[in-house]
């Protein structure tokens, strides 16, 4: 199963698994808004919305220049790196994620910074829309 | 694809493949509350929650008594049968689908009435979570 998965990927199911332990649901690639793509985007059961980028080295963190326009589409953001991530290089006022394909852990949570009411409606529409047109693909593939 | 597909389950890839068709997403075995599971519910783009009951044959639908139970939980309500189905069997102030297994059209649009914006936004997230959950049962079967 993980051996078609990029590393990114691999960090990204571990992250989904680990959501899940903490009641949350994910997707990956998921578009909050036009020309922006956050690689997990988690829903929790009280509408929480939180980003997780999955970093795969440290090549692959410096090149996103993209990141601090996601803190404004939901209300945590975290980092997801492995164990061997130079940690020091990300900003401590982001949540770290340490994961590997099967599992991952909170080291810091990401502080809370809650986006707005309209805002949180449209996403979670949208999250929804998007699980369950994947879903579908998945299920009946001439769709 | 459709040969291990029970008859209701035949109408309802139907039903799913002609809401896309309307912009609408749907998940099938949907649980609005306890005690309740609607056949397809739909949402469309601006939040719209459709019910739809698939009905193979007479007998399948005289054995519901839950249906009228469903009509709190959406917008509008729909029945969706084959081209054999006795129509007239059905109260004419729901909507009417025709469905086989690969297409459906609707026949009679079911009246509006809307169901109150705090029972949507519940809906709505219910719905998210509920598709991302089988959409990961999919693609990460360990979970």
């Amino acid at each position: 199963m993980t051996l078609d998965l990029q590393p990114g990927q691999k960090l990204a199911r571990g992250v989904a698994r680990h959501l899940a332990s903490h009641g949350f649901v994910s997707v990956e690639e998921f578009v909050p808004a036009r020309g922006l793509r956050v690689d997990v985007m988690g829903l929790g059961p009280k509408g929480e919305l939180w980003v997780i980028e999955c970093k795969s080295c440290r090549a692959d963190y410096q090149a996103d220049s993209k990141w601090e326009g996601y803190l404004d589409w939901c209300d945590r953001f975290f980092w997801a790196v492995d164990i061997e991530f130079p940690t020091d290089l990300l900003p401590t006022r982001t949540g770290l994620i340490i994961a590997d394909a099967y599992d991952a852990e909170i080291i810091r949570m990401g502080p809370e910074d809650k986006i707005a009411p309209a805002r949180r409606k449209k996403m979670i529409q949208k999250f929804a829309m998007d699980a369950a047109r994947r879903l579908r693909t998945l299920r009946d593939p001439r769709l």
